[in-house]
């Protein structure tokens, strides 16, 4: 099934069931209020909010309304947990060779996961409100949302946890990182809030591309309606999201609504740590990978950061065509500096 | 007014208002369930609650009931943002005179902070459950919980969206650290579960020792029964809380329920960097800083890590010997290696 969270005066929203076409939506408030409430109590929840998608789908939904992207926070427009992975080494090796340095032997058995505030996200279609001089990109990614996971749980436990996939754009502010890094407590003012895709599914709904517990399509990623990358979520991810969520819980245990994301999607294609789609490659999921591709291939960075009024898409479809989860329309609205 | 929330079936737990000896307490479900949904409706819910609290210290509660700090939650049992400062400069020169390195120029205009995980803290006097191996260790620390609180905002703005006061205490497995910060994403794993106070207060309760936006009082620790340490948490604080709250605020909006804590209170004494409370000092807020000293002072740390079965409590009194925020006792449940 597939859930989304209409915005109203309330920071959680409206929960709704939403057809495979992603055009009729139905509001199920005799089963859950919310996401979380519904995650909160799943194993009452998901038969009945089966059953509510069923009956949207077949057409007997009392009341189905249009669905409008536009009108939808991120599924959990606050959440209580959000750590994101750096899955696709692809990535890191790209950073790396840039500056010249070797990939530590232990990132290859040992996932690198920071810790992301959650306290407001950016709806889907919501303005990232930013600066340009702090550096404004951002990171297309998959992510799950968990139920209950134990603390210490094996990564066949973690798999067990998965309720949700979705879509994640999470803003990153270039300019900001390396001397907030310098500072050794990792992320903070340089990631602010992320963005979620409308619609969250189960895995059942993604069939044979859901697999190994990760997701085996191309994210698609547009920059001002031009295209920008497609790297497949599935190649390349040397961590999987039960390996991912395990990490995660090793010392703490994970409350129903946690969101783990991938970290950027990113594709290896060959030695050349991926290529621009205007070369013939799948292309990249973060403006600060072309930026090192170019320095590695032509000495500079050319390609620049987010300016005020650029749009990021982000969406991923099925071999049919059809948009899984909607599409991520962040636009940048700049402050003043 | 003095606020906790006792445990329930529900993961939010039940919102309660406390009288002045913590000896009494009544369940407001009227005005709000949850101190989170009271913070999410703070101009409602405030008077509301100043009427209830006024109303019990009287004793015309109807629904009065003793209260009973182990049926306690963590006032917000989960939150949606846990970000945790490090405002006592003495612990970082002390971290790095042990190491005979110089603190950074800039760690004393720009503060320090990590991104906490807040999906589930461990209640008061709920056990910390971990490996020995992890090098359990306590951070005393003392928080606020804020309301909304705009992105950019001044510190002036940043004080006027201080709520709460409580205290935390951190838990760090030092063990973990060194690896976990090489990776250069900051903490995750190190940083299991926080537990804090039973009794929250509004800033009004503390009278003269609130003032700077500054808590002008000592922390008092415990361990397995023996003074630890007492360091006075208005002193040597490089960042006060509204300057922490802004420097969270920089780049993203906090939402109501944010919990800012200030990181261990560390008492500079004098050149030494502290002392431990046998050597009359003020003594420390964590094992690690009376390590560090006695690396310093002695050639090697002696003092060890928490051990299966061992308590910390970590406590606050005012000037009449009252207790402000109950105790935080939390018992060591060592896990199996």
């Amino acid at each position: 099934m597939r859930l989304a969270t209409l915005k109203t005066t309330s920071p959680d929203g409206q929960l709704v069931v939403v057809n495979d076409t992603l055009t009729q939506c139905q509001p199920v408030p005799e089963i859950a209020p919310t996401l979380q409430a519904a995650l909160d109590d799943w194993a009452r929840c998901e038969p009945l909010l089966q059953g509510a998608s069923q009956a949207l789908q077949a057409g007997h939904a009392r009341h189905a309304r249009p669905f409008d992207p536009a009108a939808c926070h991120s599924p959990l427009p606050r959440a209580y947990q959000w750590a994101d992975g750096s899955a696709y080494l692809n990535h890191v090796e790209l950073v790396r060779k840039a500056r010249k340095a070797e990939v530590p032997a232990t990132f290859y058995t040992d996932p690198l996961m920071y810790q992301g505030g959650s306290d407001s996200f950016i709806a889907p279609c919501d303005p990232i409100v930013a600066k340009e001089s702090w550096g404004i990109d951002f990171e297309a990614e998959v992510a799950v949302i968990t139920g209950e996971v134990p603390l210490g749980a094996t990564p066949a436990q973690a798999a067990q946890a998965i309720r949700l996939v979705l879509l994640v754009n999470d803003v990153s502010l270039r300019h900001l990182i390396p001397a907030e890094l310098a500072k050794g407590f990792g992320f903070f003012q340089s990631k602010p809030a992320s963005a979620f895709s409308p619609v969250a599914l189960t895995p059942d709904e993604l069939g044979a591309a859901w697999r190994d517990h990760k997701l085996h399509l191309p994210l698609r990623v547009q920059v001002n309606g031009k295209p920008f990358g497609q790297p497949n979520a599935g190649v390349d991810m040397s961590f999987d999201f039960a390996q991912l969520i395990a990490h995660a819980a090793k010392t703490r245990r994970l409350a129903p609504g946690s969101i783990i994301g991938s970290g950027t999607v990113s594709n290896k294609q060959g030695g050349l740590w991926g290529s621009k789609v205007e070369h013939g490659g799948v292309g990249y999921a973060c403006i600060a990978e072309v930026r090192m591709y170019e320095s590695i291939e032509q000495g500079e960075a050319v390609t620049p950061f987010l300016r005020d009024g650029d749009l990021v898409e982000i969406s991923m479809h099925d071999d049919q065509g059809r948009s899984l989860f909607g599409s991520i329309r962040n636009r940048v609205q700049a402050l003043p500096e």
